[in-house]
């Protein structure tokens, strides 16, 4: 449980960073950077959790992530070029922390009894809306939309989750096996440019 | 009762199909292509219940209507040709949609004990919020801001239903004659190509 | 208490003549004004309440707040040369309503208690999300993250006053040297011209 606990800090920190960075190359000031990368941080597990009805919200009742967030901000602020140099070691990062967030999301739905189909969307909810919140304000297109495959890799790492569950697959061997599936799919399609056929 | 059921699914079934088929034109994937078909479906109806307190939300409680949306979204990547060719089926189901959706949405919120001045905006949003945070998604102006009349003919028809609802006018006039105020004014607006007066 | 209701009155009337002016120089007719007046209106204050799951939301538990927003909509529309003749009356408007939104929003979620970190944020979401909102919706570049200091003047307002309030000062004197703060700021770096310092 402290490692769970201590690994979703740490993705909040990572997408806070990761958000701040996000505008670096557009007119926002520090406040819109910091802003941003709070949105990116909260965005997925905020909109799952007023989907569910689960309160408080995890950022509101427990300060550590709010921290976890306010750290992320000051070190995108503090050490931006540091911090693109290691953009590489950032997909890294996002992509294991879109694998831990899918998995943790589709643990909380089912955790509130919902049915496992709804748990798979909320866990793909969880890794990717916060992004999808952060390029809605900024105008961007939705990461969602773009051509690599992102969330499509999350729903299917969501998938496998709730389909090992069903079959009472050990809950340490299912989150490493989803994580996995989730991570395997983003780095494949990024390495060999994969994206899904369109519809035409 | 059983036919409101059927007919919300099938309302349900159409906007997924709908949101899909919009997203033909540019660069989207087929998951960008059915996560559009499923906001289109679920995202009038989600905010309407998140305002109101809710839950569970009609999708999250009732599995029935995940599955009509993912049927939407199939049918839409099968016959994506045939639908297209459909398009003025289409709207015809659209308009009939929202007429239906924006009733429903006023008696829902009715029923949870809210006055009919909150009642009529909660149907109006019932109707035309899915289509909305579509757009908002996918960079598009809202269709709430271009130049057809639509969310327009939703309020009207939603204030007609109060106020019939208050002089206690049958239950299964007052849903026909507030659907067919809707789906008049958007189907004679469409024809004679009328639209509200600007602000200037 | 009645001062801080009629208050609270006049900032949501002010800010729905705001909202459905900010549409004039668009394509939008006088539903789709009306409809962003509405939003900016209410958005922040009901995205506060949302966080913080406090049910019924203002607009829905209390009536008045619906007939201020109307009545400014129509404002908007029979005097819109007028209104807009008082831009700089707006302005001004406008920032005496985010200073009081602000120190509002931060005794709102005070109220429900939050910790004073996350009762900040909230403040600020109160006084600005509504504008976010609009712009999001009207595919415009967010208030947020346009040059001028906005949010960052309540969100230091708001922090202001937690922390007078940690250290017991008086309620009335605190609203009054917080709202201060945000006015104070907005309108010095409008009048200069400053604005933060950018990430690069």
């Amino acid at each position: 449980m402290d490692l769970q606990y201590g690994l979703e800090l740490v993705g909040t920190f990572v997408f806070a960073i990761s958000g701040a960075l996000a505008v670096r190359e557009r007119e926002h000031d520090l406040f819109g950077a910091g802003f941003t990368g709070f949105i990116t941080a909260i965005g997925g597990g905020t909109l799952r959790d007023i989907l569910l009805d689960s309160y408080p919200l995890v950022w509101i009742g427990d300060v550590k992530f709010l921290y976890a967030i306010l750290v992320g901000i000051l070190a995108a602020f503090v050490f931006p070029n540091l911090l693109s140099k290691l953009r590489k070691t950032f997909f890294l990062f996002d992509t294991l922390g879109i694998g831990f967030f899918t998995v943790l999301g589709v643990e909380k739905a089912l955790s509130l009894g919902v049915r496992p189909e709804i748990a798979a969307i909320m866990g793909m909810f969880s890794a990717v809306m916060g992004g999808v919140i952060r390029d809605t304000l900024t105008n961007e297109i939705p990461i969602l939309f773009r051509k690599e495959i992102y969330a499509s890799a999350c729903l299917a790492g969501a998938v496998l989750y709730v389909v090992l569950n069903y079959f009472d697959v050990d809950r340490n061997y299912n989150m490493l096996i989803s994580m996995s599936l989730v991570i395997s799919i983003r780095m494949i399609s990024m390495k060999y440019k994969l994206s899904l056929p369109r519809l035409d």
